[in-house]
């Protein structure tokens, strides 16, 4: 029990409270905390449950791994009705690739609050998906699969699956309006500033100006992909000049 | 729509309604019927909906593999709470393994229902598999997660998961009891015979003799299945011996 209690009395390093912490990264209010605590809890500290089990998240990767990849196919398979088994097998692995998820985690800063005994920058860069994946299973198994879904929908597809670029049709709508600029002989500039506001997460958002005319705006949580957003905005509202 | 009218009011092989088939063999009723009969068409009738989209179990299967993979996974990690990644991600690959996934589709004769324009037995061995993959994609669709959930327990994990025979510490009950018997030198006899009574699928009885004595009863969807139950019931009632 002592361990118990004291996972559950503990801070994070950020000297912030953990529910609340926990509230603002989920967007909504965890029931059970535990299940967090140990997908925040380092292999390094060595914890173990009263019958010797070990506390810490690796395991809650397994469990949210295997849920990401159960909603991202029911996503996939109701968003493209003309995929094959192939077709869904592949852009499945794309959406959950270890990079996608190492990009998930950092954005959402989710090493920050890891406990752990040796030092944060000895962590190989797979700890923020992993992280990722713990985070998932911890809803999961404190809100059940509904709740996780809506997760998973909130903070993987509806900000980042987009068919077109998954399929490689469209790499990049940023060096697609590069290109045109280019071509067309138009000056362009990304005017990118912080913009967190009342957000939890560190947000950017960026103005794209083309010949001097503010032509798309976006906000995300790294510059790149505000970029890449105001890209694919203006991409659009061009598109009759680019095709 | 004519299409649809037509997959509708087909009837199975058997002759039966199939919603009444099909409720025997989800043991609950299906909402949305048309789920269900794309994943009894196969590739072969070649059929296609008002968009040109094939109408066939191939992409369920994709979306059944990914629940089974979920639930199993969910069952394991709890189940096993000693267990670590590397051990969960074993186990799940052993309990939805081709051949395991063949046999329950095979028991359940599933292939009695498949509509087809070539023969059956032109088939090869996955098809069992691959049809009970499509099923479970259809009861997701049709019913959601916690339905989809509650039938993978009842057909896969409460009576096929022994966490004991899968990590290999018991390869066959059978074989345990056998050479108890052989070291012993009792004389022992399975009397296995068909006892389906009111159950929709074919089911097997086995009465377990050992000395003259019946020590196991056991009921299955097949002879070996039941043969396995009753020797796994009479090897714990023999441990104390056997040990």
């Amino acid at each position: 029990m002592s361990v118990i209690r004291n996972i559950l009395n503990s801070r994070s390093s950020k000297g912030g409270n953990f529910f609340n912490i926990l509230t603002q990264i989920l967007g909504f209010k965890p029931k059970s905390i535990l299940h967090y605590k140990k997908a925040f809890t380092h292999r390094s500290l060595n914890r173990r449950d009263e019958d010797g089990n070990a506390i810490n998240f690796e395991r809650m990767e397994f469990l949210g791994d295997a849920m990401l990849s159960a909603v991202v196919a029911s996503h996939l398979f109701k968003a493209v009705p003309g995929g094959n088994e192939g077709y869904l097998t592949k852009m499945r692995s794309k959406v959950v690739s270890r990079k996608h998820l190492n990009e998930l985690g950092k954005d959402l800063g989710l090493i920050e609050h890891v406990q752990t005994n040796i030092p944060k920058d000895q962590f190989g860069v797979n700890i923020h998906g992993n992280l990722f994946e713990a985070l998932v299973g911890a809803i999961y198994l404190d809100r059940g699969y509904k709740h996780c879904k809506r997760f998973i929908y909130e903070r993987v597809i509806n900000p980042y699956v987009d068919i077109e670029q998954l399929e490689g049709k469209v790499i990049s709508y940023k060096s697609l309006v590069i290109e045109w600029c280019q071509k067309e002989k138009k000056e362009f500039d990304f005017n990118v500033y912080e913009d967190t506001g009342n957000d939890e997460l560190k947000h950017f958002a960026v103005k794209l100006r083309i010949g001097g005319r503010v032509v798309a705006k976006a906000r995300a949580t790294s510059k790149k992909k505000a970029e890449e957003k105001a890209s694919k905005r203006a991409y659009y509202a061009l598109q009759a000049k680019i095709d």
